[in-house]
């Protein structure tokens, strides 16, 4: 239940450098594991309704049709006999069955380090980080743009937690790096300050191409064995309602060809850009969600996809995204017996609406939480960090986050509801006898120190004796952890050859100016 | 969306009084519905698991024995054939069995206003506020012990909330009371600040019989009438391990006898009172409730009675209560397999650990809500405000909590998952087409004022326009709709007879000393 993981790093020099090892932290988790989710999925639609849904998307696909501002794909469509006029793109159910029909049920991505190796699909469920925040919020400083600084310390977060698994976008966009190279800073930073499965934007040829350029010299992979097998992954959105623009069906295109994953995640909030009705928000993300994914197994046949879903409703006060929301985790759940009907992995998120990391945001990341298990969601992106409907990153929420993925990793564990012999323990009742104790019996003593979810960020001590120690609220001892990752953090080892070779080829994309900016 | 009920009161008098209607209090909440729960249970248990603790209950109680430290109790359960050695009673599972056959799968609650009964059972799910601290905390004042006006304030929250079903014990308790007449004056109050069904402590002869005299008298009901049907409720705690204590049977009988409904909740932390592991917990939980409710069904054929779940875990730093946790989540699941077994109406509860009202409170909150609803509980005690393992009351936990019991209410809408014609809105969406937006075609404008869930604590706006409006926190939000509540109450209305001859019984009880302080 601990992690070799971080050493506190000395911050004062001289003497004080060599003080006692009381000063050393370590974070007291739970080891890496990708959980397996145990639960049936909860399940708010029949047989009938299921079918509707279904039928609704593929009438959307095959009778209003989807816009594909992306030649190749538009000439792909044609060739397979869809009707394109214009950019809109109409396609049959058969032609789209046959599709998904080609795609994986799971695969597995294997970053740098083998051991951090993620399943996709079946009944495994992988956390990802929070992803593409303009600005941050910690509880010193406030809101501030994202920055390079912020961003590097986003990243040690997601390193050292065993609980999150994949090492989505950037889960703060660093402002302070011209965006032509921003790119490649990132992902060296990404590949340097972790060892988990990396994502990659799907933002302009350059940004892709050298995206897997750098995986795969992290991963001292030639480039047989990066094609090989899933390294990395990207996540594309469609421009809801019915749209997909060029660079991201561009990035799809060029992962899926060789080999590496594509979760395709449409943007439909229910009231703006998909119907008000959650059966149309669905219906109309199904539908987005399947042509691209029918396209990229048209190119690449057995492609590594996700299907995706972000349907939410918006405040109908405001038109602001609310997150969260009991709507949300049905259209949550909807997607979900979609997506087992088509055998297509799935993501869904951990998000929230608040601006703070209080009551409100726990009360809809869980919301979202419970209901990313109850889909049975393979992937929860924004699993640890999210605030402000995906405007802000907060460490303190990040470290909050991971307290309830915890939670939901022990859960899913099968001692829980285990009913051996041992597990009953009718002899130590029968032991304890009436108005007995159980602490000091010996079925106790052999078991308590994992007998139960062990936490890191709540406290569990009474009134008294918590306002003794200072009366903290989740979020200060939120930042205190925050705080002790970041000033104890050292990277995952690596050859120092690889590293040199990452920085190469960095220093001279470059030196030839990185990615060009006028999307 | 919204209530009838409060008028902000006139704070000021004199000419402030004449002031603009603008000062006007309106909660916009949800209408009174008791909601039924759609979901599949969650079943950690598959058929052999659910059989193994089911036979280890019934091991319990037919090898090991349960005390009752009731001799009415013990003849009782002589008279059936049951083993009664000093206060060790043990009895076959035949005996069980068929004494559960006897008890009703549901029943209806009906109070003084006949608009609020509460069925119980079957998909019901029914929220109580919080029972039973003996302080309460708010954001200006703090950890206070808990005195009438404080009792007063939480009976106002727990009338005006549409989502709070059945009055509990006390919420907090008036310590500034004296125990021997605090009975009629919080019976009395509960009475009159409510009209929704009240609940008694079963703690002596007198305070049980008081309680349904009042409750008759309330009712304006004959004694036949008031024992022809459920009008309140007790809800009796084993003294775990395997012991029940003299008066909680007592007024268990008492209430069975007249026809007014049991739940009978042992207390069973893991590693405490209960074992280590959750399985056997579960089956010393389970065997002390049945032999209870067998004793009940014993005495009082048919009575209404709830088999309560309190199994939770020690923190095995401190030994304190934990709630909220992945153990609670699945014993409480684990439970509602068998009480479904069983046919029984099941209770559980909204808990958590926290000190303040702040994320941890919510996420250890919403686990335990979820798990009623994943375990299908039909009554969810301390649905509302509860703090600190049971030990504190707090108003803005209670205004968050029922943030929460409206989602589920809306969460269990089947308007979320309806799939007609015009929920898959194909029409609206062919008419928005590619890159367009929904909020202004006629589909969005028929719907967008019901199409979603609005909050009532929750600030859904953005950063800036939040910040610029205070920046609250949720707590501060929550206690001004607390105070707003409070300074704008007005109680239900009652005949004034009735009003009358409640408080002569109750002046008439006082004179006569009230019930005894001995216990």
């Amino acid at each position: 239940m601990d992690t070799p993981a971080p050493q506190r790093a000395r911050r004062h020099g001289g003497r004080g450098g060599n003080a006692r090892r009381s000063d050393t932290f370590r974070l007291d988790q739970m080891p890496w594991s990708v959980p397996c989710n145990t639960d049936q999925p909860t399940t708010p639609l029949n047989e009938d309704g299921c079918e509707a849904i279904h039928q609704g998307a593929l009438y959307i696909l095959a009778e209003i049709g989807v816009e594909f501002l992306n030649e190749e794909a538009l000439a792909l469509f044609r060739h397979a006999g869809c009707r394109v006029e214009g950019a809109n793109v109409r396609m049959d159910a058969d032609f789209v069955m046959d599709m998904l029909a080609r795609a994986p049920a799971g695969f597995t991505i294997t970053p740098r380090n083998p051991a951090r190796a993620v399943p996709i699909g079946g009944a495994h469920m992988a956390f990802v980080n929070v992803s593409s925040p303009p600005s941050t919020w910690d509880m010193i400083r406030g809101k501030r743009t994202g920055d390079f600084e912020s961003y590097r310390e986003f990243l040690m977060l997601t390193q050292v937690f065993n609980c999150i698994h994949l090492v989505g976008g950037y889960p703060v966009e660093p402002v302070d790096l011209h965006p032509a190279i921003r790119h490649l800073d990132c992902i060296e930073q990404k590949l340097l300050l972790t060892d988990k499965p990396v994502h990659a934007y799907s933002l302009g040829r350059e940004r892709v191409e050298d995206a897997m350029e750098m995986v795969r010299i992290a991963g001292g992979l030639s480039h047989a064995e990066f094609d090989a097998a899933p390294r990395m992954f990207t996540n594309i959105n469609s421009v809801s309602p019915l749209r997909h623009d060029f660079p991201m069906i561009d990035g799809a295109l060029r992962l899926a060809r060789r080999g590496q994953p594509v979760i395709v995640t449409p943007f439909t909030l229910a009231g703006a850009m998909a119907p008000v009705t959650l059966a149309g928000a669905v219906a109309q993300s199904l539908a987005e969600a399947l042509c691209a994914i029918a396209l990229i197994q048209y190119a690449a046949p057995g492609a590594p996809v996700v299907i995706g879903t972000f349907t939410s409703n918006v405040d109908m006060r405001s038109g602001a995204p609310a997150f969260g929301t009991p709507e949300y985790m049905r259209a949550t759940q909807m997607t979900g017996q979609l997506a087992r009907r088509y055998r297509l992995p799935m993501r869904s998120s951990g998000v929230c609406t608040a601006n703070i990391p209080d009551a409100q945001a726990m009360w809809e990341t869980c919301n979202s939480l419970w209901a990313a298990v109850q889909s049975g969601s393979n992937i929860v992106y924004h699993a640890a960090g999210w605030l402000e409907g995906g405007l802000m990153a907060s460490p303190e929420k990040f470290v909050m986050d991971c307290e309830m993925l915890q939670m939901i990793q022990r859960y899913f564990d099968p001692a829980l509801s285990a009913t051996t012999p041992d597990d009953l323990a009718l002899d130590a009742i029968r032991e304890v006898g009436a108005g007995g104790h159980f602490f000091g019996v010996q079925h106790t003593q052999e078991r308590y120190e994992t007998a139960f979810y062990s936490p890191i960020a709540s406290d569990w001590r009474n009134y008294e004796a918590w306002e003794r120690d200072g009366a903290t609220d989740t979020v200060a001892r939120a930042h205190r952890i925050y705080r002790n990752i970041v000033d104890s953090f050292s990277p995952p080892p690596m050859d120092e050859g690889i590293r040199e070779e990452l920085r190469e080829f960095v220093a001279r994309r470059k030196a030839e100016g990185g990615a060009p900016t006028d999307f």
